[in-house]
């Protein structure tokens, strides 16, 4: 995939409602049709996760684990689910997914065919403020 | 999902052709229709990444690089998945998916709907012993 910077929408734009951010990466809110579905964003316009100097790596899953806590603590998913593909957006990012045993598309992965219509679960009052706040609290420290 | 370790296809089996291991974890060849689909294994049967110790996720971490790497250098897909869902079999486990713009499934992940019948693209000689021997001189050091 030949997708230039210039050309990438995680160049061009945040990607979603930022919760946290540093000078490397930020963590976004989509809109995706899944319940607290964020995404971690490396700010860089590189690939593949080892494109990332081992310390980045290293810095970026310390921030995904932050986020999986976070959404694991806030909505007691019963699976979470990670990835990283960006076979249409070969720019690095992170989807962290909570999962829940009636949403739409379990027990298949998000990617995969529609199971049921879903149930209907809305986020927990001041979401985006509790995660928001818990990322603050355990953001990871940057590599040296 | 309660998933016994019991009933767990990985701690009942290897899960693939082992190509590497250590007292944590291993990496399997698989059988997936997909050239060089590895996984990377955790031995202990615990269902989320972030219920690992820190030291532990970054060794989990360092493991699926060396292997996105070897399959980067063997292999020169078009891009690198990676993925950690386990909704199925809720045994940590991580896909390492190399992908091709032809393949069967491109540009959607491998559990979307197929695309097209899928180029016929061999395995390179030796390739088992190749991924064998890569991973052998780069394994990362277990944590301490």
């Amino acid at each position: 995939m030949k997708l230039s910077a210039s050309d990438c929408p995680f160049c061009a734009g945040d990607g979603g409602q930022v919760v946290a951010r540093d000078a490397r990466c930020r963590v976004v809110l989509t809109d995706e049709p899944f319940l607290g579905f964020c995404r971690v964003i490396w700010n860089e316009h590189v690939a593949e996760f080892t494109d990332l100097a081992p310390a980045d790596r290293q810095h970026c899953m310390a921030v995904v684990a932050a986020v999986e806590m976070a959404l694991r603590t806030l909505l007691t998913p019963d699976k979470m689910n990670l990835a990283c593909l960006g076979n249409l957006t070969p720019h690095l990012h992170w989807h962290v997914i909570p999962r829940f045993a009636d949403d739409s598309h379990f027990p298949l992965s998000v990617w995969g065919d529609r199971q049921r219509p879903g149930a209907a679960r809305p986020l927990p009052s001041h979401f985006v403020e509790s995660l928001t706040a818990f990322l603050a609290e355990r953001w990871p420290a940057p590599p040296l």
